[in-house]
């Protein structure tokens, strides 16, 4: 067995052993709320936002991306689970940002092992064979962080499957201190407030 | 502003008073492997599973489905931040087992607010207009659960993009008692113990 497979299992049984009343939480979020974040391994949305147990939804994908699939989640989170808010939070320093679709095609067209990066950039240090899968499809890199943010809000305001009333706040999660800085959108307040 | 808003923002910024010297650490997991969970509000994966701030990727959705964007995420985890093991963890209870794609667009078409559910199963109660876009998209329901986890972790074994090296762990966590149950998957250890 690996060692982190025995690490993660003894840290659940110790969970397990302080659950307490935590089983008898209800699937519904108890404070209304979603948040699509990053699932960059420095970010504890849990922490930085202050959740407990049974409290918001929380999405998390390469980048935080308002990706199809992330507004697949949120579309569940408002019709079924009865969230009102949701949080578009991207961080700084973020993996994303360091290279874009044509680098990473590359990459992997290379070999599908890790690849290294240094001031020049990306290399691939693999053995073969590479895919040419991933000319199929992106890896939504992020460009400019306060864009990504915004165009993120934008379009899952703009779903068709998503209220006008829901409000989408666009923050970034500063790695450095911990801080959550507000990125303005047009229309912070939800369409509803044009 | 919202009352949400701001208790997060105060969350937060009792987080950022203790932040210490987490600002070093640094962008590839320093444990080097991923979790792919639910985005269920019960869940908190840094807990249950013992993760602190630099660890580990966690990518959440709705199901902890191995979705596309979900691959893309394990992918990029992989390729460019270099985890070496992946774990699949869906969860009892989960609202994804409550309904499928015909009923969930039926519900849309109906209006975007949110349903209510009672022993007849599902009811919108909203005002319309609703949409039919969802008639375009799987929102990736769950029928069996132990089902769910070994199709997914197969699906994650067989993408072209994910090298068969890399052991890929299927769990259910339950949440009455916190306790993360293993899955049989026929090859636990990666395609390369085939």
């Amino acid at each position: 067995m690996s060692q982190i497979l025995d690490e993660v299992l003894a840290a659940n049984a110790h969970y397990q052993a302080s659950f307490g009343d935590k089983g008898s939480l209800a699937a519904p979020p108890a404070r209304h709320f979603a948040i699509l974040t990053c699932m960059d391994a420095r970010l504890d949305p849990a922490k930085y936002a202050g959740l407990a147990e049974g409290d918001a939804h929380v999405i998390r994908n390469a980048g935080g991306r308002a990706s199809d699939d992330a507004i697949r989640s949120l579309v569940i989170s408002y019709k079924l689970l009865g969230t009102k808010e949701w949080f578009v939070i991207h961080h700084t320093d973020c993996g994303m940002q360091s290279f874009t679709d044509a680098i990473l095609r590359d990459l992997l067209a290379q070999s599908l092992e890790t690849a290294v990066v240094d001031a020049d950039g990306w290399h691939d240090v693999g053995q073969g064979p590479g895919s040419t899968e991933a000319n199929y499809l992106s890896f939504l890199p992020i460009k400019d962080l306060v864009s990504s943010v915004v165009e993120d809000v934008q379009r899952i305001r703009r779903h068709p499957l998503v209220p006008a009333t829901i409000p989408v706040y666009g923050y970034i999660y500063d790695v450095k201190s911990g801080q959550l800085l507000e990125v303005p959108t047009a229309t912070a307040a939800g369409r509803a407030a044009n």
